[in-house]
């Protein structure tokens, strides 16, 4: 059956175009820096949020009108996958990321659970053979149900570190079974609501003890997927054990398991921590981490995760940059981990919404490649750390000198030539880039 | 003498100019929407953030390098007023703003101080004769000095009550000396520390009490500029009177002064109080309070007033759309109440940063005369609202209707048909219309 | 049947006694400052929070372990009004609170969810009489069912409008039959997404409206309770009509309703709209509008309401101060609009979590008390505004002067005599009472 | 000449008298837990809050009324070392702290910057010889002059980078001179304002090195003190590079320094990182690296660093068993970084708020201790993890298990038996050791 009549397949019409099922500014097989928009930006659809989720939120019931609804169990599970394929076919995306939870309901039991997987990556992987659509990561749901209250493999209970672990095998062998580029570590419930009765110590040390099995057990089937860590603070414990990405990698180096992760980054929750999206992937970026990214935008007046589609042109362009900066996303993807607003209930909000982020994130490609094709950003910074290139400036980088030294050049020093950072100038800069892009 | 040199004035080169002193998107003399950009704008400098200010925070000393630095007292105030009127021209703004101690020093006791004030005043007047820069406002500074500790009008000490009062009504002179379209309040120090030690009742009601003498006075005088309160809160007293535009709009109701007072909001401010800038323009604007705007943005993530130059233009966009819809600014208009970083400390980062600012708005003024002569979101409102205008909607509208027919017609409802509030493609076609407003 | 096996009735223990199921400070016989603690305390049980909430949040299932658990409908319902009295009872409590929703299931149109509510009205009204337990206040929820996704009274869309209307009424009928002695307004969904799709205008013309019918009707039925207005800012619409006490203050004035409302201030809503919980108090008394109060706290370091049960005895204080100094809640109440963890899933916990809040408060009041008794801030404060008792001062306060007269007054100043705020010994004060309240 | 006259020595006198310059809890002869307070609570005070800072903020002008107001240069340091030893004798601490530009002016140049200081150091060893007050730690001031506009030892100019590393070298000497227990580096201006025009892996390089340089030269003078990190986010710079304890436990771990560095964690620090100051405390805790505390606390509805004197017993109380649990803080200790607010502006406040501060402490350290004596929250963590004392928990715990097994062991539950996290009877619990503490 189709899920989404009228609906065509979505095509570049150009911005002038008057059909709101048209993208504006994407243009897949158009070539941007030498690759096409499509390898590129590599999207990806979040399966929770366009084909499970229903606008419910902690004052109101779900809102969101969907063809499927009056099915139940496996019947929807499968009408899902159904409508899920053909979204994907007339959205063009490249790829599709889920939690097991996702795509099918949990049995009575884990093997039951496990049996209905098994059914629905089944029919996933049937209907892969006629979609170009792959999966940029897959992932096991180890915080909704109430055994994880106190945490996965952070658990108070050993029960429920075992049980997640079991998930996790599961998800790796699903993985494996579908292709997965990737496979996400996302710690919902990995965190604390209380310091006065938890043993932090114990907890950390036990999720180290769990992504190292994790890794293990991939290696042991051959399931060669990159792996990533999610960072996100606050939410839904009080305290996340993955705050934020430095957070994080103060935990991987702890545990000897900075080799084995790199990490998804989402826009969100990123600002959630206090920090601008592009700086959890510069940071990621220059320590050699940045696998993925979760593309959403969150809204800085509020204090949680709204998970909204990215449509900020300025934080697109930025991130785009550290993207391309980093050689781009290898292989992870742009995965619209963003939901449509309780009030967008209908079935074209789904494609409305995918267009306004697809768009959104082409326009920062194209921006962020003529930044970097006209040495924008580059020329200010290698002029402005231009004393290190000479002098005690490069005798500070190459590690040639000592406290003794440096005492002595300072006593010598009688005026220090600063210059302006710029700041009003970069950004008007950046905002004519952003007006022209699309002028030509 | 002249202050910035090897500036010429910044004339309109357009978007693909590549000289950095230039406007790329501010035509004075375009029209748009039948009012040349100028007149629509009415661009205002801030004499404090640009003239007075060295760039010091909580955590370091100036660091503004100005050709007037070496002077000092009524020397250094008088180079200001040169530099000042050098910079209006270069920059051709219409406007500029001015607290009392900006332009002139304060002596040892009020009759030195404004002995000082007449003198700068009066060669203010002198350079406007050959300036089209006008006075947008003035307004008195009783928040920096030291015995404005505990409040100015809502001091605890009634002899700091009086010593307000005294400069306010310097101001409201000086301000019909100088021609000033609107008088500003910003009640820097009005608002508490603690509860504990607080007696809010008599500090809000002599609040209201200073404002009616202030009215009285501006009347007797003949002075007959809008006066404004600019609202803000949580800085510099832990909590502010005047937080929001609602909240001072209960005030002004309460103490029977809302015909008496418009607002000037700020965009930081609007932010600090959890609002967005269109927020506060939308609501005073409806109450048909919206006099003025001090044109700046924060930063999300910090917590302070930073007061950077405006370069969001989506910001900028919704900020003039409601400008439009309010029939323009009146006798208001747009002052960059803004400073450059402390990293931008030399004089060409004045010149960057206004241009930057100026463009960021032209922007916004070009897309939202657009948005509304397409009728974009008009249609959206107008449609969204049908039920309104006819049957029980319209029932309801005209106050033709009580619970008893309400809870009858109730009972006759099968289903309500909703439609989506479409956000999500909302945003996208703002996007289109911005980045095509220059593609033109 | 008994669903809190194993609990006897919670009494007053004293501090020293070791029995988790005791109150330790909260001794409702005990007379401070005239009144007996249950008198002035007068603390209500929240129904949603303790019998109808299930521990779900956004990314998490329902935790909550109840006995009630394994029934349905109206069965359900039907426990839950047992499970309360019986909770009422064991807790000692004097007062509970209700939405429509939370004590019957909606029905398939308005006409069954009306019987529904009925059957229900009519078993509380029945075992009303054998508890001392009464209605502090009851509402509707227009919030949680999807027809209200684009607000309520506020809707775009009429028939919602009517529908909330009609819901009103019959919450106005049940509180009525009931003898609530307030009834709450709390707008869910008064407020907006985006301002792109919304005329603010109209939804809150039509807010005005909708409070008038509703004071009409409450007097033609003579249902005299307190109306009260509960503001919240940022949740769950992103931006909520009636965002703190101010606001809706405002709000109040514009449509001439301020003498037919008072409002009920929530502890947690004031924090989240950048103010503390003592200052929305403030407000409210000095305005003689403090009606009632939702007594919990949220966690300062997350976005969103928590609603925890208050056991921060700084705030709980000084809460009962501005309550002490209103000369008490009149016919308003203490209730605990809170809810316990989603780890705090036994239902143990509800008592556990009551108590808390009940002592914390209790200690409030018994410390306010004390302050009050040795009128250690009215000395602060009287003697901190003392200029405003004679001279000039008194002038000011007496409407007895103008500019003039005050600009001569400053000319005459030479020095200000100002003494510090001494915030730091008035809180080490508070401590040392709050200390020192149970060490007699 | 006498500062502060007027006030005898602080001691001890209860909580039932009524000088308000005694203390009411802190008796530092008093044993608590085997130790006296004073060797327990190590108080320092901060010179530059205490004896420097005027009471400026970013809206107004120096508030604070000192007797050494009059002084300037090295008149006004040595006054201040005068007072300052005054004042610690009054208030009988153990500790003091200071920057180097707290004590002595800056000269034009290095060499007589480093003169002045040579001569209040001088001053300050002689008159530590006739006093019990000793050097906590001592720190350089790498931030408030503009030189340090763009970063000290991550500044974009390598002039700067030798400049600062001249003033630690300094500092370091200074600090061997005087007997510092600890060395404090906090990175004011280590950080950015924007990342457009930063090389952040090049500032991040540079500042491993220069850690590990000054490393290098402590070990060669043979100033064995310990190393101290102060992380701190937001303020001054847009973003800190040491933004809070684990994002600089990643950076120590990414240039091996983690084995040279402790933390000096500050309340106020961390709730403006959105972490509990217990957090931050625990994680250095864990990680072994807690080496001293900047005692304050923050207004958690502002955004900025209020650096209030510490009086919430409830922090306290956390901060205290956190600092038990770590065995004391060995060579560290509480030093006040605290600034009496601008409205205290008289000398008496300096007294009343260190009095508020060290009575705050002293409640929680007693209350901590009784929690920690009886086992309070150690019953509740290790009934709450006993699952990993045994079985398949024994086997996660020690290493002994893979997915494989976890998966078999997963496959057999069929039920987990788990228990509340009982966090609203911990946190009443804890409010009655509190109300308790000084009832005996």
């Amino acid at each position: 059956m189709a899920h989404f009549t009228g609906i065509e397949k979505i095509k570049f019409e150009g911005a002038t175009s008057k059909n709101p099922f048209a993208f504006k500014f994407y243009n897949p097989e158009e070539k941007i820096g030498g690759k096409t928009m499509e390898e590129t930006l590599r999207y990806a659809v979040s399966y929770w949020h366009t084909f499970t989720m229903d606008g419910s939120d902690p004052f109101g019931a779900g809102s969101m009108v969907r063809s499927w609804d009056r099915l139940q169990g496996m019947d929807l599970a499968k009408a899902r996958v159904e409508a899920s394929f053909e979204f994907y076919e007339k959205m063009d995306v490249p790829f599709f990321c889920f939690h097991d939870v996702d795509i099918a309901p949990e049995g009575s039991n884990l093997r039951e659970s496990n049996k209905n997987l098994d059914e629905i990556v089944g029919m996933i992987k049937d209907y892969m053979k006629d979609s170009k659509a792959k999966l940029l990561w897959n992932t096991a749901n180890n915080f909704t149900h109430p055994r994880f209250v106190h945490g996965a493999a952070t658990s108070s209970h050993a029960d429920v570190f075992a049980y997640s672990a079991a998930k996790v095998k599961k998800g790796l062998e699903v993985g494996k079974e579908l292709g997965a580029e990737n496979y996400v570590f996302w710690g919902g419930r990995e965190g604390y609501e209380t310091l006065l009765n938890t043993d932090m110590k114990l907890e950390l040390d036990n999720l180290g003890r769990f992504y190292h099995m994790a890794a293990d057990y991939a290696k042991e089937i051959g399931f060669d997927a990159q792996f990533l860590i999610e960072p996100k603070p606050k939410e839904p414990s009080t305290h996340q054990y993955d705050y934020d990405v430095a957070t994080a990698h103060a935990f991987l180096q702890s545990y000897n398991l900075d080799d084995k992760f790199k990490f998804n980054i989402e826009a969100n929750h990123a600002t959630l921590a206090g920090h601008t999206f592009e700086h959890e992937l510069h940071y990621a970026r220059i320590n050699n981490m940045l696998g993925s990214v979760d593309a959403n935008q969150g809204d800085p007046l509020l204090g949680w995760d709204t998970d909204e589609f990215p449509t900020d042109l300025w934080s697109t362009t930025l991130a785009m940059y550290e993207i391309l900066k980093n050689g781009g996303l290898g292989r992870g993807g742009l995965n619209f981990d963003a939901k449509v607003r309780r009030g967008s209930f209908e079935q074209d909000d789904l494609f409305h919404a995918h267009i306004a982020g697809m768009d959104a994130f082409a326009v920062g490609l194209k921006v962020a490649q003529q930044l970097i094709d006209d040495k924008v950003l580059e020329n200010v910074v290698s002029s402005r750390y231009e004393t290190y290139t000479s002098g005690i400036g490069l005798d500070i980088v190459n590690g040639n000198t000592d406290f003794h030294q440096l005492e002595d050049y300072a006593f010598g020093i009688t005026d220090i030539k600063q210059t302006s950072g710029r700041l009003e100038q970069i950004k008007a800069t950046i905002n004519q880039y952003l007006l022209q892009a699309f002028a030509k």
